[in-house]
């Protein structure tokens, strides 16, 4: 089938896509090998993994130290440079990662329904590997890591394509595990770290249909919406989450400020955190004075509605906010506040500002949370709890590749089973189809 | 987020653009009332639906003899006449279509997984409304309101692109429709009949991110390959099928001989239709030439390699295959015939040729068996019986609005869970997540 974003073509971005190509046809073949592999052979394979990493870690270490003098010469901020550094202890935790994700159950092979029919055929849909996975990140060198033992855990082959920061670690990390897989007798195409100097080798993976069989891009906004409107291949859009807290008029003070200052302040970088306060009119003067104090002494600044600002009057400093606060995934110590009449406005207000992340209320009313929990449309909606526990882990998942913010396939934290796709399997005894 | 289809604009398709989104946006907005329907009222809904087409069926007949007569006048085959015309009881089975539909559990409100978590928050994942399907048909009036049914019945609301040759009829057919939403108290715009006429329809319709959740294309491998190439919004696959009957060394010849005529000849046009049958090379002279002489007799045009040929000898007259023939979906009396040297061969063509669709083993042997149900990658991979059984009736789902052959969200028979999708519901007591 023709592929969308063929035009202006030269040729370097032709031999990045060439060397896409053919590892997106390496994988295909080391997958379909792979597909039939053991949850005894795959678990062996991550423990080994595991040891490579904690064995070899200083080479990883080398190979990271290089990334962050080439980061801190461009420039790079030091919280980026954070996010890049590796450490013994964050190599450990990484390999430790990879034995936790070997103890999850193989979603491999688990029969979802089934049953016999009227005419005596046997129906079994079971889970099967997708085939070959893609994912597109930026940032932290973990992820390389992590993705291979979700995707190689359920049974898939994986592609990844990481940032040029982090070329030297992933690089590093990438190889070691292609010496296990080596060691192991697998094919060590079912890992392959793709070009990331060149910008086109993503849209030379999110094309690639025939071959690459689900692209998942991990990041910001920016990132997303690249790799969204470039693919030809099915994509899973993660984690922009522009998640609120409406306090509701029947709200207990207590629960709202616990919950408002977790879901807020707890960590400011990730996609569950609070957003946006909605606080119901009824609940504004009890509620506001106090936790727009609590806020702001943890070092939050509020973008404040004008009725907001009145109820908080001089119990801590307010900035009015724009209409583009509404829609803004601040990942950051900011926090957008207004005040409204009812339930209905406030998921008038979620349904027109909301990414369909996680939303949450505040209510000891069970009319006004059953309305809430019904219309409200996003992959988690909370009652009486923080906007924080829409992850993976939290769920028990036990791992997470992403949390989904679409509707197909998966909706919310995406772990092994999600990675999967299904079969039927159909046993007869020479059954025939009557006209 | 911008389109990517938006060169060339010319002023006609502006108009049928801005027609497209208007729908779009109606349909969307309908649909977020339409979600909270109980299923009651959509059960009610359906059968009132049923009542009127039954009761309206001279409206209906005089707009499809409009439409066979303008085929008639355009030189449409009979064939295609036929799968145009309604009849009083083509209609009769439309509307009880709908009854049966309406009879079928409501797919939302299911939990599909749910439990407690260590730290007591309450968690359910439970089945909720797509929004907006788009399902972009040819031919048949009566997937109109099968379509608008199903959709309906899982809560959705639907935008149909339906073929130019049946505008009358389909007009016909969404106008009593939307007649009894509107008696009924709901938004007439819950089922839209976009333009027909003009192709960009289809382009502006699979790319309305934001306000379209899912694409469906139900027809030939040309639709298909259009609606995917040009979509941003996501989309289901359907239908195509290359399937495959493999008989194996161990096969009983009463039951490979009953499947491949019944996989062949049940019917040629559908896509679980047999399209080429591979042999082992131990069976292939004492199955081919009495199975030949039978394809032959029931009007079967065989498209043999070197090997069957040979086999099947002056039993039955044979065509060489061309290189092509493995890759045709005939969907007509023909079938390609090869002779392989095991399983494992056929498994490799398979892999080559096969769309993913359907594919049969007939054998005695549990080790074949095991290999070509483990291997074989397909959204359905049959044992001992026909490929005819891939249907979502046959599969007890009760109705069927297409055969996915995608990986992702649906795999196989598609009926009402999959017009679905869920959200996480989250019940805390005031829970906050420890750093």
């Amino acid at each position: 089938m023709p592929e969308k974003s063929q035009t202006n073509l030269d040729e370097s971005t032709d031999a990045v896509r060439q060397d896409v190509l053919s590892a997106a046809r390496g994988a295909r073949e080391a997958a379909e090998q792979f597909a039939a592999a053991t949850r005894e052979t795959k678990d062996a394979l991550l423990a080994a993994m595991a040891d490579a990493l904690s064995r070899r870690a200083g080479e990883i270490l080398d190979a990271n130290e290089f990334d962050l003098t080439a980061g801190r010469e461009s420039g790079m901020s030091e919280a980026m440079l954070d996010r890049l550094k590796l450490t013994e202890s964050r190599v450990t935790e990484v390999a430790s990662g990879l034995r936790t994700v070997a103890g999850l159950p193989d979603p491999v092979g688990e029969t979802v329904r089934g049953n016999v029919l009227p005419n005596g055929l046997e129906l079994r849909q079971v889970r099967v590997p997708l085939g070959v996975v893609g994912i597109v990140y930026e940032g932290r060198p973990n992820v390389t890591v992590d993705a291979a033992g979700l995707t190689l855990k359920s049974g898939n082959a994986v592609l990844l394509r990481g940032s040029s920061s982090a070329a030297r670690s992933n690089a590093a990390l990438v190889s070691i595990l292609r010496d296990v897989l080596v060691e192991s007798g697998f094919s060590p195409e079912l890992v392959t770290l793709l070009p990331c100097t060149e910008r086109s080798s993503v849209r030379h993976l999110v094309t690639a249909r025939g071959l690459v069989d689900l692209v998942i891009p991990r990041g910001g906004a920016g990132l997303i919406s690249t790799v969204v409107e470039q693919a030809t291949v099915p994509v899973i859009e993660t984690g922009v989450g522009n998640c609120h807290v409406y306090v509701d008029r029947a709200a207990d003070t207590d629960k709202a400020r616990q919950v408002v200052i977790n879901a807020k302040t707890r960590r400011v970088s990730v996609c569950n955190a609070a957003e946006t306060l909605l606080v119901h009119r009824e609940a504004a003067e009890t509620l506001l004075p106090d936790l727009a104090r609590e806020l702001s002494g943890a070092g939050v600044t509020l973008h404040t509605d004008e009725r907001a600002a009145e109820a908080i009057g001089d119990a801590a400093p307010v900035t009015p906010a724009t209409r583009e606060d509404w829609d803004t995934e601040y990942l950051s110590m900011d926090l957008a506040v207004a005040v409204v009449d009812s339930p209905e406005a406030a998921m008038d207000h979620i349904s027109r500002h909301g990414t369909g992340h996680t939303e949450a209320i505040v209510s000891e009313d069970v009319s006004a949370v059953r309305r809430f929990t019904t219309r409200v449309n996003a992959a988690a909606v909370v009652v009486n709890a923080s906007t924080a526990f829409t992850d993976g882990g939290q769920f028990g998942m036990g791992a997470e590749i992403g949390i989904s913010t679409q509707k197909l396939h998966a909706r919310g934290p995406m772990a092994l089973p999600e990675l999967t796709t299904t079969k039927w399997l159909v046993w007869g005894d020479g059954h025939t189809r009557p006209r």
